[in-house]
This record gives C-alpha cells, sequence and structure tokens, in this order.
C-alpha cells in the first residue's frame, strides 16, 4: 500500500468512517468517468451506505464543524472512486478543480470555511498534488437535504501528457 | 439521418416540441464552443422560441414530473446545439459532465430525480456514449424563473485522440 | 504593454480599482492552476484588497447595475490572475467556460443580464477570444455575502495544440 493510500485510510480512520463498501449514487448517472487523461466525478453528497449522515442547513440546523465533516465525507467519497477506477491514488497528477456546494441558511456566509475541510483532505493524503482550485457558493437545498455536495475534476498522467 | 438523430426526433416528438428554431439565449455569449476536441455548452433553460415553457419553484408551483420536464428541454437545447454544429449527433463520443440547477422550494430534496429527466435523454438518444457524470443542486432563481438549468460537457473524436 | 494589457488597465480605471495588489483568496486553495493548456480559475468574489466591495442579495439589497459592477471586479480579478501566471493576457487563446453565481432575492430572475457585466468585459479585453460559453443561476448565499461569484476556465496556445 503507497503513502497516499495508507494517509486515505488514516483520514478515514480520524473520520470514523469506513468507505469500503459500495459507492452509492441516486440516479441514472455514473459516479466517475475518464475522458482522455481528465477524471470527472460526480456530485457527493455525505452518505455512508443507504444513510446520508450530515443533514439541513449550515448556519441553522448544522454547526460550520459539522458541516466542514460533511465536506471531509464527500471529498473521501471522490477520492476512493478514483482510487476504485485507478488501483491507487498514486496515480493522479493533480486535481485541477472542486466546486462545493453548501446547503445555506440565509445568513450564513462561511462557505470557504467548509470548504476548506474537503481542501485540507486533499493536501493531507495528496500533498502537492492535491493543489486545487476551488468554488465554494452557498445553495437553497441539495438531494435528500445534505448539508454538502462536492464534485471533482482530477488527472492521470497520459503517454501523450506524462 | 443516423440512429442517433433519429432518436433525437423521436424525442422531441414525444416530448412535444420542435428544436428546429433558433436556440435562443439571452446574454452576451456564445451558446457552445469547441475547444479542443471538447464542446462546451453554455446554461441552457427551457426555452422553446421565445418562451420558457416551465418556470416557478420545484416542489411549489411545479411538480417533479413537470420539472423533470424542464430537464428534458434542457438537454434536448443542448443536445440540438451540438448537432448543429457538428452536423449530426454521431460525432460524439462522450458526455463527460451535465450539472443540473433546479429551482428548489425550501424542503424540495428530489434534484437528483429530476436530473434522471435529463440522464434517460441521454441515454435514450446516445446509448454508451450518453454515460455522464453529473452534479445536481437546489437553487433559489434562475434566469427568467426558470425551473431547470443544465449545462454541458462533451467530447468529439480528434485526431490526436480518435 | 499589449492591446489586451492596455484594453485590461483602460477597464481597471473605468470601474475606479487597482487590481495591482495581492489577489487575495479566502481558504486553503490555489487561486489558478494550469494542467496541460487550461488553466483553471477559483471562484472570485469582488474582493478589492480585504474588502469586499458589493454585498448582499441582488434585487433586494443590491441593484441590477451594482450587481453588474460585482460580476465585472469578478472577471477582473480572474484576468489578473491569468495575466500574473502568464505575464500577459495576449497569451490566452480562449475562453471556453464562465460560471456565475449571483446571490439574488426570492423574485430576482435577471442573472443573465449581471453575468453579462462579465461577459462585455471579455470582449472588451479579448475581442474574439473573449467569446465564452456561461452559466448563470440564482444561490442563496455566497462566501463574505458577496454578491457575485465567478468561476472560470481559460486556455493558452501549446505545442501540442497551438
Amino acid at each position: 500500500m503507497t503513502m497516499r493510500d495508507q494517509a486515505f485510510d488514516q483520514v478515514a480512520k480520524n473520520l470514523g468512517y469506513s468507505f469500503d463498501g459500495e459507492i452509492k449514487i441516486g440516479g441514472n448517472y455514473v459516479p466517475c468517468l475518464r475522458e482522455g487523461n481528465t477524471f470527472y466525478v460526480s456530485g457527493q453528497i455525505p452518505r455512508i451506505g443507504n444513510e446520508v449522515v450530515v443533514t439541513g442547513k449550515a448556519g441553522l440546523e448544522v454547526s460550520l464543524q459539522e458541516a466542514q465533516k460533511a465536506a471531509q465525507i464527500c471529498v473521501m467519497r471522490a477520492l476512493a472512486l478514483l482510487q476504485r477506477s485507478l488501483g491507487s491514488l498514486d496515480a493522479l497528477t493533480a486535481v485541477p478543480r472542486i466546486t462545493v456546494y453548501v446547503q445555506s441558511s440565509a445568513d450564513f456566509t462561511q462557505q470557504s470555511e467548509v470548504a476548506d475541510g474537503a481542501s485540507n483532505v486533499l493536501f493531507e493524503i495528496l500533498g502537492e498534488v492535491g493543489r486545487h482550485t476551488r468554488t465554494s457558493v452557498g445553495v437553497y437545498q441539495l438531494p435528500k437535504n445534505a448539508t454538502v455536495e462536492l464534485d471533482m475534476i482530477a488527472t492521470v498522467a497520459s503517454p501523450l501528457n506524462p
């Protein structure tokens, strides 16, 4: 097991969740898709097995800390999907973009702080390769009343762009 | 006419709308743009000619079924734009990403089910090439009070990546 | 100084803001990132130095004209980041996508008109190269109560795709 995959397991352990089971999605689409050397990962909500473990509006029903935890679970799901597609997180060469949607109360303006939950995980597991651009916004609702949804674009080395 | 273009016409007929006229947009931008072998399609709302045919908040003024129909119209507009740029939908090789924004009431959490309206159309018309990643979120408002807005990234074969 | 960089300075002057200082961001991520010949720019809010200069909901606390100004500042920040990375805006070859998030009141439906503020700047500074696809949506909140957030994908010439 490589350093990155070990770091992934350590973050999962610290979170108190396992990402070994099926990464369930809720509709007629695919969880991730490779196009050339780019991987697109579908929007992830903080679902563990069948349960969405963080629901409701940040700033009202959900604290900043709980919302950050939701963001961590979302990004761990995205990484778990990439790990399964690639065999190991070692194949990743960059994470050009994440978008973080935070279900927010009317006056909750800490979407960036919520998204830092995910960003910190990327740096912790991938180091410099985890450098990413980010957009975080406050939305009105999310599927299954999730507090956070996160999607990702990641890249792997290719023969054309090694 | 190819199988995909025939399937497009059949879906249009079933929806009861024609996509033969101008695909109007509402601002100073372009409806789609090719960069290398990637096509970016601007956010589409369910507009037929000059009229946005599904407006208002899903879960309040708009039923799930009507919102799904809005998503279908959005994705048909995106495909119509690609068809015109390429001559035929046969040139498409992948649809790596769609993002589906659903104007939602405070407690409407079926954004995924709404987005399935669009996803099903992609599979029906493009078959395996219609496989896509997806992000669906619940927003507070959309241009012209549209119920759904959808954007897309699609790819075509290129000399470098045939 | 090239024509594009001169046009950038002229737009900045007309806006009444300088983009010479640090382009501050609010979290653990990078403001822009190059992957191959594609640049991803993180979500930009209308911040000048330490101050977010346009805050609140469009249609309620913020007029259409002020929201358009916010969109202009966002896109100028994005261009300033690219200018610094590339030495000059002359290196840009395309702007395939911008996404414009507008903090909106319940019945504000002019997100497209707000986004035109940014789109017009792209055409003014980059000419034909400023042609772009666009998605504009109305969100419930944004980081630091910003009225607008905007992200961008831009491209430069590469050896493989000159």
